[in-house]
């Protein structure tokens, strides 16, 4: 017997709601041999964006092969089109057109629409395409289906608009754009924009007009002090040592973030 | 190697508490290939209603040969009886002689009582049956014991009230049953109830005498409107899209429901 | 194919941040027959104490060769050493040296400090440790690796301060330590501080000045009913049937309880 297939879930369905539960008896059902991993049911609800950065920071640690259904899905049961995504390095993902996968967008990344009733039932209810729809994608891809029989290319799939971050002369800027359950602070800053001279050439961050001290790590911080610093997704955050930085700041979204460069 | 046993766990325990885990323990050292699903550990405290409904929506998406442990005991320590209920379709369930089991209760149920010392031990303590006396048991089903050998059938298992919904001419009238974490109410109402015409046939829905848009799916509603659907797992739900009807309300168990014909 | 390595987590992450689940990726990809299970990622943020009892409650549960990865770790980024602990059963441990392990660094524990670069990699960031050093780690010991070689022996590890109840004529005082997710408390006093006679040799409890009733379990008491008992853990618990003995002291950690003895 070999190892079954790798499948992650991501939902705001709250993981004792039961449904993810009724989506993991199709997936057994059918795969009784299936690995399935909770990556997150405690997406905030309809929150599309906080689901897409949770799929940026967590499929990178996964195995390539491994099959990635999300489920943030405020549109379920309207026009909004039904993806399978096999992304640039060759992960597949599948959940709904709305932006959740905009991270897997990149240079290679083949979406397909699931429509090929063929391959795919009719899905048994109009406000579950999770359990009726993605789960039975998923099982497809599993049992070895191609993606390309799951429905036709699209050119189109819908992108979020990532704020991205402005560079001015010695300086950048950003936005707090999600909390972690810490009340850490994710921001539209990533490593990449810090420039050849990364972490170590940031002088000063500003979040929300406050001053917060660029550091490697939470522990460098006096308990209670605002701190700002890479993140261990390859973000910029914000944080405050042993404290919420979402308390701190009184709330979070949007919350300007400004870099100074030395 | 062939696959192990699915085992899957229903609790109001929380999941963070150490007592889904400790079961768990149990489970995967005597059973060490199982397969264990979490269906819930978040049902309400207590509530062994809302533990039945989410039994009820769960359980059909997942193998027949499944072994489901449920634990929703306010009644642990005194003289409640412990069960393993056999049903009509042959699943096995495991845990407390106090309703939970209701919806599998039904025609060629075969209920027995835990108590065969000679198969199980002795309840390590008077205040975690989950851990002592559920999980042995499901052990025991798992290594292929027989449900008969556990102790005696059972004539009168506890059996909830359901509130059955009323016909009258051109109207049903039923009630609020329980909350998802979305505050989409679960009525009384189930699609059985609804006639030949299925939800084709109703006209109108009133919930706790405001108007509810009789729909088929979130999707059709406006943000805020109060919407009214058969749901996805086959009883009538009172939702609010992108919102939540509880909140919406101001409450929900026993609110009232009617729905209109045509 | 033989059954792969039982790896359990404990972290204060919350179970819906990504966190747990890119500690699983990263086992997974090196382990792909691991099987995981969640302790509980619902530790009380940096409770270090709460995480301590929540291991020394669930471990008694599991095989003795599976791998235990906690993290509640305050202190990640700062000095604080990181550990690899042998306990006196073989179990081994694997988190932050901050006293998390104290219930398991008694007689025949032996505790390594994670810090051999050969068979550890440099870790990826200073604020995640548990994705970037312990996952690693479990995943060296997963893969057969021996103890020993993650690094040097550690003479002293960190130890909580246990409060140790005291024992005057005929009476036992301890105090509150932790409360469950029902509001449940567990205090200092184990079975073993009872004596001889063992819980029946209990004749009154007393909590923060106000008498709780001693009894076997929650069924004995009246709804509401302040009650005290040998717990299912081993230590002496504090409960209110179907109610919070938190909700009903107004608070816990620190609240004084005695046992007067018969």
């Amino acid at each position: 017997m070999s190892l079954g297939s790798l499948i992650t879930l991501t939902t705001d369905f709250g993981a004792g709601s039961g449904y993810p539960a009724q989506m993991k008896g199709v997936l057994l059902s059918a795969v009784p041999e299936a690995r399935i991993v909770d990556l997150s049911h405690e997406v905030p609800h309809f929150d599309v964006l906080a689901g897409a950065l949770l799929l940026e920071a967590c499929l990178p640690w996964f195995p390539r092969e491994a099959i990635h259904v999300a489920v943030v899905d405020p549109g379920v049961g309207t026009e909004r089109r039904a993806l399978c995504v096999v992304d640039g390095e060759g992960r597949r993902l599948v959940g709904p057109d709305n932006g959740i996968f905009t991270a897997f967008l990149g240079a290679g990344a083949r979406p397909y629409a699931l429509s090929d009733r063929g391959v795919l039932p009719a899905p048994r209810s109009a406000t579950f395409h999770g359990r009726d729809l993605f789960a039975p994608a998923a099982v497809f891809l599993a049992r070895g289906g191609a993606p390309e029989r799951l429905g036709p290319a699209v050119l189109d799939p819908v992108r979020l608009d990532w704020p991205e971050p402005t560079a001015g002369p010695g300086a950048i800027e950003g936005e707090v754009l999600a909390a972690d359950p810490f009340g850490n602070l994710l921001t539209s800053i990533r490593a990449c924009h810090l420039g050849p001279a990364g972490p170590a050439g940031v002088r000063r961050a500003t979040v929300d007009g406050r001053s917060a001290r660029w550091v490697k790590t939470f522990g460098e911080g006096a308990t209670g002090e605002l701190l700002a610093m890479l993140g261990s997704g390859g973000r910029v955050e914000i944080a405050v040592r042993e404290g919420s930085a979402a308390a701190a700041l009184g709330g979070f979204r949007g919350k300007r973030v400004r870099l100074d460069l030395r």
